[in-house]
């Protein structure tokens, strides 16, 4: 955890409890450190499941056994580990995420497959078992713990503790969507990971969960960068114990389907803004909306590319309104775009239009809008209806500090 | 030009006379600077040209006026702006290469299209055709500049001047092929443009010679990055006059093609090396190799992968053997990759092999090798023969200050 915390924080909110879940803390010491740092999340009987990974082509042995078992749709436990992301490590990695299965599996009474394991921290050093299993030993038995003190178990170098509560009518009851996440800390030496939960007492089945969940995801985790690197163990799971008592969500022709993928979308949204809002050296939080393009993919891969452009990012650094970097971003993403048909924004005010810079706009709001943290950069690329939005932060001497500024 | 050097720079080579090409300089003044900012090159008649642009969708009008002229394969005149791009700026900014083209055909008696423009520095602002013709009127009775003078003349925030010459025997006849070109400085509001142009005596015809700079391309301007941001102007031009006398090249079934070929891509990688070298902020000049690739393609596209990755290049900056970070980089390319099967070395030292990191090696010349100014970092795949090299920079404070550190 670092000294400081983020300009752009915002307070843990208060969260509900969701029936059926039940989460507790431990001190496994991956780390020489005095905090806890293992998550240990029960779910009754019942609990549908449903998750992302990464894309990455190397991925941990912990993402590996998550898309092992997210087909079979049950879970009855989650574990995450902070302090060692037991990536890059082999057979040993993969042994050490088996011994934490079997051990869960064997104090719930339920299979290994129901029990969902995430590590996040420095790479290239196999999970220690005995570590493992001594945490294992005294988080089974420890008191209930709050959504907030489990936040903060599974953070690294996050500076600030992330939460978010939606809820949902499905004919008649109320259910109830609570998430937590860990983001774009830096861990020395290893690379940020998001990790995200998120946990409702709704019924909804399996495949239709992981329907709902891909779907918020594009508009939410998919949706989000902080330097364009991809972490080996990014992981969101949704868990749904199905307490509320609803008809059982199947298709979106059923009553009440709309609101919870609505409500997910909401809280998935909320999470990956806290993940950016805690970026490494974040001092804006970035907006970056792409339309009038030929599709929405062709919008979202537009915005990613301003969103990355470490010229875009560090001119909303300098609070300077730079639209020839985003001339240039838009140009270079590979997306078919027409530079006479260019229109840019920052905030309300047209500062482009039609591929020539508006003459004599008025700089002041504009200066005023780039002195704030909320940033929004608008792109219209009169070709089509595509439309996407992408958020950001900017690329400050915070990030170089948090990423350079240490020696192995 | 910025007030500190690159500690990478490298000394102006002496650079021969190419017969047929002649250098001027003037102050044209596009900004309120007392240097010269206006390059004019004359060429005899018979000069072939071929060249290479941006492939950014929002090119300048400099860039789509050689692009037009480029298939008549002829060039007699050559005029480089700096402290304006004249990109982003609509019909005015066409008008402005127009006029300078027609009024160079005037003085010469040739074709508008045997003059090729290119301009570098701030965008959204047309080229004030005023200055550019009183500029035009100043260089065309100007007395011969130096090679060097004209290398400083293109530079916008470029902290040295680039030069680079190589030789080729073509048929017994020594040809000799001249480079300058200016890099990766950042000229406030605008993104950094690369332009580069080449000088040879050597007789060959405009197809093959384009033929022979697309290949050298390849592995030269296509493989560095600094940022993995691309200017809406980049463009490599390439002139030859073939008053060497030799026989002209017309395919590689000519006697000296492959000596020719080989000089060009040697003349182009070391001009593209100097790039690198004055990257913003650049403390180390990094070699990033990926061998056993599927295809020299994706071996290319997994090194760029890693060379974009900010946080491969902050940890180079830390010079902190960070190999995780490599991995991540690796994973996230989209390329085929298998995690246990991946090797990596910094310098000569393997730091992990086949998907584990190799117990107990040394660390001492890794951490040597990291002190150092040229970093090597290498990938072994192990899934087939493609190879790739990719040069790049690290990612410092200096970026930061130059890109951020000031209000527009």
């Amino acid at each position: 955890m670092s000294d400081q915390t983020s300009p752009l924080a915002r307070p843990f909110p208060a969260l509900p409890a969701i029936p059926g879940v039940r989460a507790a803390v431990a001190r496994a010491r991956y780390k020489n450190w005095d905090r806890c740092d293992l998550t240990y999340v029960a779910f009754d009987e019942g609990t549908a499941v449903a998750g992302v990974t990464t894309k990455s082509k190397c991925p941990s042995p912990e993402v590996e056994w998550c898309r092992a078992a997210l087909p079979l749709g049950r879970a009855r436990a989650l574990v995450v580990n902070a302090g060692n992301s037991n990536a890059f490590t082999g057979h040993r990695g993969r042994a050490a995420v088996e011994a934490i299965a079997a051990k869960v599996a064997g104090a719930v009474g339920c299979q290994p497959s129901d029990v969902f394991v995430s590590s996040t921290g420095v790479i290239g050093v196999p999970l220690p078992i005995d570590k493992a299993e001594a945490g294992l030993d005294a988080v089974l038995t420890a008191p209930e713990a709050s959504w907030e003190d489990a936040a903060a178990t599974i953070m690294t170098t996050d500076t600030f503790t992330k939460g978010a509560v939606t809820r949902a009518v499905i004919g008649g009851k109320t259910v109830s969507l609570v998430g937590i996440i860990k983001g774009s800390g830096m861990i020395a030496p290893d690379m940020a990971t998001m990790l995200g939960y998120v946990f409702t007492d709704a019924a909804v089945e399996p495949a239709f969960l992981q329907t709902m969940l891909d779907s918020a995801n594009v508009a939410s985790f998919s949706s989000i960068t902080v330097d364009g690197d991809t972490s080996t163990s990014d992981t969101v799971l949704a868990f749904a114990t199905g307490k509320a008592g609803n008809e059982v969500l199947r298709s979106f022709d059923d009553a009440g389907a709309d609101a919870f993928q609505s409500a997910l979308t909401d809280l998935c949204t909320q999470l990956a803004h806290l993940v950016v809002r805690d970026g490494e050296g974040a001092s804006k939080f970035i907006a970056i909306t792409v339309e009038g393009a030929v599709s929405n993919e062709s919008a979202h891969r537009i915005a990613l590319s301003i969103a990355n452009s470490p010229l875009v990012k560090t001119a909303i650094a300098g609070e300077d309104a730079n639209w020839g970097r985003v001339v240039m971003a838009v140009g270079k993403a590979g997306e078919p775009a027409e530079r006479d048909k260019l229109s840019i924004r920052f905030g309300a005010t047209q500062v482009a239009r039609e591929g020539l810079a508006v003459e004599g706009y008025d700089e002041a709001p504009v200066a005023a809008h780039l002195k704030g943290q909320d940033i929004e950069v608008g792109v219209e690329l009169g070709l089509g209806e595509g439309r996407a939005t992408v958020w950001t932060c900017d690329l400050t001497h915070g990030y170089i500090s948090i990423n350079a500024d240490y020696r192995s």
